[in-house]
């Protein structure tokens, strides 16, 4: 395997991450995880609209063009002859200067760029069977919707799930949902759908956004507005929405099943035509 | 100079930082900042406290002994022959294994430890003629008194200082201050000194636990209590507390002058008694 180191396809023993990289020292940077279907990327475009959202809220010089970034993302999935999985890239805010809070001014950053692609199918099994979830107090900061290396919390969410064989950690804070520790969570109460709107405490997710243009498109209502535990729990319908799983359904929250305890009517809809979507910018997928 | 690596001493290009260190795709690590004085490491056993109190809060593995950690401290000033300055050690925890937000059980983490000593006199001048602090909202996450690697709020605090010529930048949440982005904040107000109380909101600053340990011999009245932007704005002195700059006091923040815009008197006397303990620890500094 080829991993993107500054720039260049090398393998990983040439990506000589320099101690004091601050992304090393601070967890000073962004990045994008897109998926691979039948050798193609998946919602590329959504995806470096958002790390360009991502670098400027926190006032990051990408220092590549959009074209650059995006060929480096078809750099992995062609170097590499990968099918099916995603491909990684982060970029921080630079390295080889002492360690210090402060950083460059924006037209002085340097950026470090760096990937890597792997490889697996679609999770079919989760789609359709669902998983499970524990509900997690939302401890990370306030500004969420930059995809930063910052990611302590999220670590700590996904191990408290993963220890008791949940799949899942969905936040909460202030008795709402924010959103689960890697993708954004939609209700379905009486047909209609609710997710939580964006802004600086979730991450605008890429497959929330197109869900959301699926749901219209389907004729399935839908509202932008926060929920509180009790609605996650009293929903019909629960779905985590992530690159990596698509859209899953909660069938049981801690103890609590939700629904029919089963993926719901609306729920294998959105499945159907997301999958559809895949199918028609990436070929078929099973 | 020699560094810190895996608990070896070692040139810099002998750091090989893994790609999936888990500090460098999470920030997901802890560290300590301690001063170096005529070649001694003041108040180590507070900093190796808040060490292994910092991994408690993140279940890190430390997976050296105190006594371990603390000869690491020590080699990097005997080995590099530092006589002022500070030392830098930090905990991920581990690399090798694709990137996964999960972590190893405790059991089965092992860290990567590194670091470094940088060079530098007492700042005397910040300390007798004081510095200026900006307002700066505080967006950081809920678990701030573990010590951790995911710094971003933090940069982005410092930048923001910088970029206008100021030297600190002390942060609010609701109204009220909360510390530096790398300080304790203590006020003054008709000789009583206040600073706000240990919690998640904050991160036990070593030398805030040794002023206050001053403030109680020198018969200075204190309490640990919040306060608010405007009390801080009307106080007699101000004083931002940390281990690089010790005790400096604040004489402006933003455009409004602190108290006579000159250290106050209470400082003066903490920023001596603090000189002092530092001769009785390490020997006569200027």
């Amino acid at each position: 395997m080829k991993y993107l180191w500054k720039g260049k396809l090398v393998d990983k023993s040439d990506m000589t991450v320099d101690y004091n990289d601050r992304g090393y020292n601070f967890g000073d940077g962004i990045y994008e995880f897109v998926r691979v279907y039948n050798g193609k990327l998946f919602a590329l475009d959504e995806h470096l609209d958002r790390l360009e959202f991502s670098a400027k809220l926190l006032d990051m010089n990408l220092g590549y063009s959009r074209n650059e970034i995006r060929q480096f993302f078809w750099d992995l999935v062609e170097e590499n002859q990968v099918k099916g999985g995603h491909v990684y890239i982060q970029l921080t805010r630079g390295d080889g200067f002492p360690r210090n809070h402060n950083y460059p001014s924006f037209e002085k950053q340097k950026p470090v760029i760096s990937g890597n692609i792997s490889k697996y199918a679609r999770n079919t099994e989760k789609i359709e069977n669902g998983v499970k979830a524990i509900l997690y107090p939302d401890i990370r900061w306030n500004m969420c919707n930059a995809k930063s290396l910052n990611l302590l919390p999220n670590c700590l969410a996904s191990h408290a799930a993963r220890k008791i064989g949940a799949d899942k950690a969905i936040l909460y804070r202030n008795g709402f949902i924010t959103e689960e520790r890697a993708g954004n969570v939609l209700i379905v109460k009486n047909g209609e759908v609710f997710t939580t709107p964006d802004g600086p405490e979730i991450l605008q997710g890429i497959t929330k956004l197109i869900v959301l243009r699926l749901c219209k498109k389907l004729g399935i209502p839908y509202e932008e507005r926060s929920f509180t535990i009790n609605e996650l729990l009293e929903a019909d319908e629960v779905v985590v929405m992530d690159s990596k799983t698509e859209c899953a359904p909660v069938i049981q929250v801690e103890d609590r099943v939700i629904g029919s305890g089963k993926r719901g009517t609306i729920t294998a809809r959105i499945d159907q035509a997301y999958k559809e979507l895949i199918c028609e910018q990436c070929g078929k997928v099973m």
